[in-house]
């Protein structure tokens, strides 16, 4: 704890997006005090270099490397493959008690044997999967509660299972399938080609049909709320023209004799105590959730089709926003602590 | 025939943006002289005032009326139901051999009985409707061949048949989930709360899911192309945040001893000698096919999963091109004549 | 006051784009409560009808009119020509006790004489005209203090004077020649077509060149900055393809002696206590300003001409943003209380 | 000559977005074979690897270099600084004989002198500078005519020298004020920071502010046409949110007795020959030339102010267009042969 009380918080790898997000977030939370953050892009230099957004709202410079030992919780912003080298040293510097939430990949699937086929890589730490839980508070609240290491879902991840997750238990016949769009923050602030203005503007592309590495995550927690066997999900994709949001749409075959009434039921009971998902009686809007954690649900079904639509932001709900709920869902705080806004509109 | 000996086509409610388009389409055919153009809206104004990327490029204006016995050909690109209540008086008065191209859904379904729960309304004339084939080239065009009226198909029923107009006989086990996106365009040029700038901008919205108007004309020529039964459709339509195409992404089970070469390879086989269908090996890009007729479109399968991606342009072969090509294929000219060029690329 | 000590709040024609940012700020002030809100076409409904962001956020339903006898502050968001007629009825039921804040165009010109030409209209209620004050703090604020009635000023309006105000006195030769783009927000909530997504989407237009009807009020500002003549101002407004901000190019003729670096101490010196006021070094990004209070300046000169680049949300600091801020420096409060926060990036 | 009596044109530098726009315009050129492309990134590959509209309209290849001597015209498409170090081995292996059009800026400034200044680089080959036309047809038609080398303008530099060549001689006090918005993909092929998806998205964001190079193309043109001084141009570019066009607002002090029907009557004397050059009555839009080789201008005056707003497309009248019509001036064909088309709308 700092000397005002407040919980003393470090930022690894925090020029991206999500970094931006997080310390935007973690800036107004009233229970933390952002101690420092890294970045080896721009080290030394004011946080607004990054993110020009915060010019005038922090004095906070990046660091070229965080000391562990000063904080209390430390969020892992970095690419991909880099917490999973890095935890061991930063818990043998730190101790056992620091605080991680992982925002990449890297703790998420909970079998070492995943990450090659997945993630392109062997697992560098296997034997410290089984510390991290899956931090997703709507659907795993009682595990987050009980770690103090947190694997931050993906955002494809999250819109999936939050339409998926009251489902998990034996509704659907066949496979789920589903096609979700992304915004182009989601592939980071490093300009690539697939997110050249002038070829992502107006344009939609798939990419990585049926083989998103975001679906086995989704699975092993479908798998883990049904108790044994879950549907499958098949998964396509989407490169959306837009910066923010995903919009996922998923559809599978159900008993006809399921009434659109007993779907929507069935999603109210399941989220009747969760603060940040809102259950629409149209299909959702990106606009309606963006800049917010909430994630809109919409939820039907018609002569024995099944349809759930999910809306979230990528960088809130979808990272950094969900990212403060693991927060304070480990610290036993209000649940919206830092996250009690809207978003604009439009 | 003009007296340049060149076909005389107009165009009844040209001021939209399908007329629009197949009012430049048809300007730089080789074989066709726009006689005249109508509309309600704008009558008596150069066509410029409606569309004025044609400034410059005809002397062409608005009539109140069209006198349908000067013209070889007509096309019809009014509102919902108002083909449907026109044709027999147009006939009446310009005879049986005047050609029609229909743009509208109003004779695509052979069925009256489908209008009332698909269009909201009964057919005004039924008796005609086996008068008219469904045009969709790739799919249907011994039928175009021998007709004088074409329905021109709906701009997601053109993306969503040339996706699985090869799979319509015994692949696909179950249903087919369709999830497909459209530009603003395909709403048409009459401003309405879901095509508001403010609100459509960045944002992705699903409409009518489960329940489009396009799916039954799909499943008619998919029954036909199967000679009996064929896979149900089941489809989520989304607005997205651009003004052309449709993406539409097909999922569906298939055998897990079907390869994606083997897939491949079959839609090779349908589609040899279709000009405007180009089949990629990496999922298609909008920007690759707007402004142009044509379609690319990607298959796949994975482990008993299919995957059918299309994209085209909605307002060319979703619309005007299409009407273009069914006039060629009508008439025994090249079946591309007048759509012989590739869109702007980015 | 109400009884937890908040001072009661009204929002008159709450249903648009500025209503609903108005709300949105208004509910996250920590001494305001919101009494009630009113809406000719949602009369009865939630808030969430009009303003989907925020549901869940508030129970609060649309009123169809307001009981202005019960509030401390009534702001004003309706349609042009509707406050200048309501506000002596209003007046007469609530008192001259009740704060006014209008965010339309109605009480901004001191002179009654110009609204026919900018306007279109008689003022109505030419008396009441000197009562207001014009509301922008950072180069109004004692009168603002002084006042119970603030004119809010519109979002070219307020661009512009940000960039101009410093320069009011005496550095100016000749015109300054001023091009600002202004996103589809600016044109409210209800369809038209210049906000028609088809259209307005990927394209540029100017409107109303050289005549908007923003102009005057900074000449007045100005006029009022320079204790008499002040450089005319020569403005095209531009429709840009984006949602919200305005981004406001001014370009002069200045002497050859004067450096970039004096422009900017010039600057620096006018803006140091103003908190929402960020000087930058290289050109400003909209995307770095929206969603928040803050308004980026830039300005340089080279060789006899001179550049000042002002960006800003058209909602909030344009509008709602602005109308909080009038109404804390009204109310002696901190003048960002309710305004403290950044807005996301990207 | 071609065997067929098309004249053999071959692509340097053919990957870009410039490159590809041109190989378009040239596929459906009547008096033009496409003999060759080269890429130095995509050797020995098809053409559309780079250019996916152009999938399955041509076989052509590009090649790792292209042999001069076969062609009667090279189009020199690639990177600033390229040209003007290859011309001379070029001319020395093809002979003098060889057409060239140079896209890029290399030969654009008769003074040498100012390279270093706006180029960044002393040039290369400064004696052949004064072997080139500056290739604005509506502005400077018979030097290119007589000429055999054509420096193509930039894509500012032609909206700007549209704009104000009919004010060249004496009409204008002071200096011109511009601010000009251009498309993303006038930044090229190659992603970078100020054309990465998410933060060019929704945004406006001046860059060269007072400092921009194509100003002194146009200084040198406007100073030829008035047959001595110029009036000066003050030019602030921005980044606008889409993917093509450029939109120049320009601004000036002129005599109040001139009237917005003299400006008209001007422009309309000035451009009375020029297929491409539409004058219109109200501001133009980016969306009625984009596709085209059209440049819609729009002038007018108001109490002593001026404003001429010209719109076009920066890859075709503002790039490749404009040199396929340089192309067909030099040669005394039809000036639009090949470019005989309005673009897509909306």
């Amino acid at each position: 704890m700092s000397g005002n009380g407040r919980l003393r918080v470090g930022i690894e790898g925090g020029a991206g997006f999500i970094g931006g997000e997080l310390l935007r977030l973690l800036l107004g939370h009233p229970k933390v005090e952002v101690a420092s953050i890294s970045s080896g892009t721009y080290p030394g230099r004011p946080v607004f270099a990054a993110h020009p957004n915060l010019r005038g709202r922090t004095d906070l410079r990046f660091s070229p490397a965080l000391r562990y030992e000063a904080l209390d919780c430390l969020f892992l912003a970095g690419g991909p493959g880099e917490a999973m080298s890095s935890v061991p040293s930063i818990l043998a510097r730190a101790g056992a008690r620091l605080r991680l939430v992982d925002l990449s990949g890297d703790f998420r699937l909970m079998d070492s044997g995943l990450y090659p086929k997945w993630y392109g890589r062997e697992h560098a730490s296997p034997g410290l999967l089984h510390s991290f839980a899956y931090g997703l508070p709507e659907l795993n609240r009682p595990a987050i509660r009980r770690s103090r290491r947190i694997a931050n879902p993906g955002c494809f991840a999250t819109a999936m299972a939050l339409a998926l997750g009251p489902l998990a238990k034996g509704r659907v016949s066949g496979s789920v399938s589903v096609t979700a769009v992304t915004g182009s923050s989601g592939s980071g602030a490093v300009p690539s080609s697939v997110t050249h203005h002038p070829t992502r503007h107006s344009n939609m592309r798939a990419y990585k049909p049926l083989s998103h590495q975001h679906v086995p995550e989704v699975d092993q927690l479908l798998r883990k709320l049904a108790g044994g066997k879950a549907p499958a999900i098949s998964m396509v994709p989407l490169s959306g023209p837009f910066s923010r949001g995903i919009y996922a749409v998923c559809q599978a075959e159900v008993s006809k004799t399921w009434t659109a009434k007993a779907v929507k039921a069935l999603f109210q009971t399941a989220y009747k105590d969760c603060r940040f998902i809102r259950l629409v009686d149209e299909p959702p809007s990106l606009n309606a959730v963006n800049g917010s954690n909430h994630c809109d649900i919409y939820a039907t079904a018609l002569e024995g089709r099944l349809c759930v639509i999910s809306a979230l932001d990528n960088l809130v709900k979808g990272a950094s926003g969900q990212a403060v709920q693991n927060l304070n869902v480990m610290m036993g705080w209000r649940e919206d602590a830092g996250l009690d806004f809207a978003g604009c509109f439009p």
